[in-house]
């Protein structure tokens, strides 16, 4: 019998992954999220940070990534972390059940094992409160609005190259949930359960 | 305090319909769908499947549809529904908390009411077997893939004339479930469990 793979797609700043953790741990599974790229730095050489800026999302974004993404002759460092996540990913998917956070696992994984392809987003206003007060990770003189707005393009830029999936678009999951709407632990709670019947089946 | 009403926005075949009855019978709360048709047939004169015809979908899709909508000069007669469906769509939601199925409820509604905003969606096949087995709606000698596709297209039409959001984009819900991949009872139980939470608060 296949493994059911949990994978938790997520705007940033949508509190994807700390729903991916709390639903873990309801269930007693493990929740892959920055462990995949020490794995692909491990493996790689390559640094971490660098790894998490190629592994999600393109360091530019639209037609130049799209240029950098065309190189016919020679793979670019971002097609080595992506051949290494995909690795990496089927090896964690192969060990058991599991919560995987972002990393393309849903498209990685879409033909080898069970699925419950989960997308999360919330309100910009949410977005914008969480990078600048929990993650701390707004770039200093940058204002917020625009590290999110270059961090979704990067990322659909990303989907766009490395996937024929469109990211965000519901085709593609089998439920989409808006934190800001329902709450962290209502979303939670519904992925959960959505597994409980699932894998009850 | 404002009524909280539930909106179910679903694709044609996602067995929405259904949905938002089962939640509206867990909730003891009323269930609209076709009374709406009925309201505006009874309010306008039009023939109801007329009505029906015109209240969600236009008749044409893309181009056609558009020009339709451009009279300036005078009201058409799917813009006469339009603002019957906006009249009875508000009364209803006056009345108490409920479940709205379809009818652009969740735009119509959106800055006078607390919404709990659904969108269904379902894969094509189990759309097709729907629409064909159970609808019966299926058109003699059309085949229902094109009766899907030629409903999708309308909807979307529809959608874009009169109401600035784009149908099937997360944005505009607080959920969306694939009543495929959790299954009918699945979907209900996270509404209503969702609504609780909503309204507890």
């Amino acid at each position: 019998m296949k493994n059911t793979i949990i994978t938790i797609s997520r705007q940033y700043g949508s509190a994807g992954r700390a729903i991916g953790h709390q639903v873990a741990e309801k269930l007693g599974l493990e929740c892959y999220d920055s462990q995949i790229i020490t794995k692909i730095a491990e493996e790689s050489g390559f640094d971490a940070d660098y790894v998490r800026k190629n592994s999600e999302t393109t360091a530019e974004s639209g037609f130049f990534a799209s240029l950098t993404g065309m190189d016919l002759y020679t793979f670019s460092n971002r097609d080595t972390i992506w051949i290494l996540q995909s690795k990496i990913i089927n090896e964690l998917a192969e060990k058991g059940p599991c919560v995987i956070v972002g990393r393309c696992a849903d498209y990685i994984l879409r033909d080898r094992f069970d699925l419950l392809r989960v997308f999360v987003y919330a309100d910009n206003e949410d977005r914008i409160r969480r990078i600048t007060e929990e993650y701390k990770e707004a770039e200093a003189g940058k204002h917020p609005e625009k590290v999110l707005a270059a961090n979704d393009k990067r990322r659909a830029t990303y989907y766009d190259i490395y996937t024929d999936q469109k990211f965000g678009d519901y085709h593609y999951y089998d439920m989409c949930l808006s934190s800001s709407a329902l709450g962290i632990d209502t979303c939670a709670h519904m992925i959960t359960e959505a597994y409980e019947k699932k894998t009850a089946e």
